[in-house]
């Protein structure tokens, strides 16, 4: 392990977070947010005064980085980042409890979007402002934001875009890392801009538009009105669901059209079967609910809104899900899980690995038919090499463990055992863990949507978990088992 | 495909479900059941003209047996066997719905155990035996039975045997099949014997005594009173859940005790992770609802009872554990999840697989730290093949897939979207699937235990998913693949 290097970068990371407080603290200028002026100056000095100073003594001797130095980088960055990040809350006084702010914080960051607050509108511009900047920040995700502006030393970041990309795919679209993390941000800032714009038109000012923005391009789900989206217009609602499919999917493909190669595009199998399940299970949910709404184009936008929020773990609302039938309820449950493309924004397992999982099971049962055949497991039509599908599998399992291992920690606490029952701690573990957030947060039998009942164990632990969803487990994992931190 | 062998094969192991038939009946002649007497005559009678004629009509030409001919004659054994079984509920009455008899029967044979009954007291002795017998015919499987004692063309019947084990190792213990099958039947005859012995010693009755060890034997979970096992003396429990946990070990193991190899069973890493995680389980659950109860003894009895009935899948119960607290109930709902040890006849996941699906993790997670690191997969002290641990990860994503997919299909019922919500569907997914049964049945909330509620559309997809569960996913998933059923 090159320890150096990893508190080097680990700086640098803190320091650029100083840098983009900076953002915030402008809009409390704007708003004459007396008390958050301060609150914001504090933390920039610490973030950077820590950052600069850990980044300055850590001078690392090599620059050579390894698999375990990249995972801890990330595991490290996004950690402290979020203690960092959460003390503007409670130097305010707007959040009182610093594990609150954390959880709050942990949860902007990781685009997660469950909230401990149980009124958002009473807090002040700055803070709201900061609360969605995080999810646009976490959204491409820190690193991949500091390797397009940091200086890197060539080779070096390799290990920490692998960690830190979602999705089992990661094509070098370019050859040089720094370019393709270039034209990644420039794509998301491009789509970021658009939305905002349209929102704009659709008579939003220009803060929510922004604020809004952030939320769905980082597929977070933090609003700034206690009604998530439910109280805007039905243009609105549509530029929102339209635009939290874009983030949905594999930015790889994007940059694909940009370079007018249409063809991969327009054959992708993933996103072929991403837009089919949004357009079945929206079908299929408009139908069930058609009861309960005045007419038909209210049914339509109200499905394809939600089903979209929740395929791409976004989690902005309009309507309150849990009146919904059991049905639809079903259906958006097992959406949360599968989450929307890989190398996108969103969380979950991705369509790509449960798309591979089917396709093993598939050939298995061929295998089973017909002993002596042999096939290869096809995908975007090439063949997928035996070490990614068993990494796939093996990521499946362990995606299952931890999901269950976090259910069970939850249960342990004995605040939660008095006050909570196992749905409620089965539902609050899959929304953190997918970082779906809002909207069906703490389950399905209208518990409030907010965490703020969790004691402080259960919120470090959901912040945990938020932290292993976002980061594809295994950074995490990794930072956490001993035999890391052991000398060799 | 062997059309010809299928059918052949099928109406042999019906004609014998007719001779099985003749044990029920000589109980109606005991206990007197004058409505019984006819309905097993004409049960049997159907059974042994429909057997024994589809077993002449098609007489095959070749005894080549493909393993997809395995497969088959499993799945469809199993399902014609229910269907005949259920017949003797209807005849009599005692069930009024062909559909709940059939619910009621696929759950005995796939030592299920989830009941439709809302008292089961009511009903004549005769039929509680066939229930409890159902059981004790479904443990080892009906075709390891069949297999001992039905004439067989040598090396035809390893894809049955394969199809019908429970649990992914399948040790070959002697070289001839049929002597394997004999061997693991007088294991369980002497197992179940011996527990029947044990509870006439504690005061039990005869025809209680049998039944109850039918019930532990399959780790089925009928019972012949309301309260399951709760109203007996804590000997009683005591015995019971010894026996449970005997019966799910593997047999294997069983079998080198009696050839004196004492060596590998006692270094067999599944045993040994069953039986921890049986005492820790049970220890935490004790200390947790010490509150609850009057005295140590009784929540060290109680608590050892339930883990050992949940992780083995019977489902007997003592007491109602739905008043438990979350966490004893999160710890019980994992436990039924993972299940017992595979080569026993216990549901679940088995013990064995969840360890190699950690093993596995474990390794990859090194591999990520060490990227030119190759390591094997070790278990029982031999390395794993990669086609095996491939296996067994496709295995838990059908696994997890096919519980998706019932917890849906439930859903869609409009009967159960009305009256059951997502955590009742979901509960009964687990529980039909996993082979659980009564217990922690219908949910967590004080729901009633028996299905009785569900729509004849809802107990099919359940039986189905008993099936499922029971046959270790693929002979059904075969037998429903229209490609098998594709003329070549």
């Amino acid at each position: 392990m090159n320890r150096k290097m990893v508190f080097h970068m680990t700086g640098q990371i803190i320091a650029m977070e100083g840098g983009l407080l900076v953002l915030p603290l402008i809009v409390a200028l704007i708003y004459r947010d007396q008390n958050c002026i301060p609150a914001f100056l504090l933390t920039i000095g610490i973030a950077l005064v820590l950052g600069l100073g850990l980044s300055f003594l850590c001078k690392p001797k090599d620059h050579v980085i390894f698999a375990k130095d990249g995972f801890l980088i990330v595991a490290l960055a996004w950690i402290v980042v979020s203690l960092i990040g959460a003390l503007p809350f409670v130097l305010t006084g707007e959040i009182k409890s610093y594990a609150d702010a954390f959880f709050e914080t942990v949860s902007g960051f990781t685009t997660t979007g469950a909230s401990i607050l149980t009124d958002v509108e009473k807090m002040s511009h700055s803070l709201q402002f900061w609360r969605s900047f995080t999810h646009w920040i976490g959204g491409m995700g820190v690193l991949v934001f500091i390797m397009a502006i940091v200086p890197s030393v060539s080779g070096r970041n390799i290990h920490i875009m692998r960690a830190e990309m979602p999705g089992p795919v990661v094509g070098k679209l370019v050859p040089r890392l720094r370019d393709t993390a270039k034209i990644l941000y420039l794509i998301y800032l491009f789509l970021t801009v658009s939305e905002a714009i349209l929102l704009l038109c659709g008579g939003m000012n220009l803060f929510e538009s922004i604020v809004h923005s952030f939320g769905t391009a980082g597929t977070g789900g933090f609003g700034v009105r206690n009604s998530s989206i439910g109280g805007y217009s039905p243009y609105i609602q549509w530029v929102v669901t339209i635009f939290m499919l874009l983030f949905g999917i594999n930015f790889n493909l994007y940059y694909l059209l940009l370079i007018r190669r249409f063809r991969p595009v327009f054959k992708s199998e993933e996103l072929w079967t991403y837009l089919c399940a949004f357009l079945i299970a929206s079908a299929i949910i408009c139908i069930n609910i058609l009861p309960l709404y005045q007419n038909v184009a209210e049914c339509i936008r109200t499905s394809s809104f939600q089903v979209a929020s929740i395929i791409t773990t976004t989690g902005f609302v309009t309507t309150n899900i849990n009146e919904w039938p059991t049905l639809s309820k079903t259906i958006l449950l097992l959406l949360m899980l599968m989450g929307a493309c890989g190398g996108s924004t969103a969380g979950g397992l991705k369509v790509s690995r449960v798309m591979l999982l089917f396709k093993m099971i598939r050939r298995e049962i061929k295998h089973m038919l017909h002993p002596r055949s042999v096939s290869a497991v096809n995908f975007e039509g090439k063949p997928v090499e035996v070490k990614t599908l068993i990494s796939v599998c093996v990521y499946f399992a362990l995606y299952a463990g931890i999901l269950a291992f976090v259910f069970l920690i939850l249960s342990f606490d004995p605040k939660v055992s008095a006050n909570y029952d196992i749905e409620t701690n089965l539902s609050a573990a899959v929304s953190c863990f997918n970082n779906i957030g809002p909207g069906l947060g703490t389950g399905f039998r209208n518990v409030a949507e907010s965490f703020a009942g969790y004691s402080i164990f259960s919120k470090v632990v959901l912040s945990l978990a938020m932290l292993l969803g976002r980061l594809e487990l295994y950074p995490l994992v990794i930072a956490m088992s001993p035999s890391t931190w052991r000398k060799q």
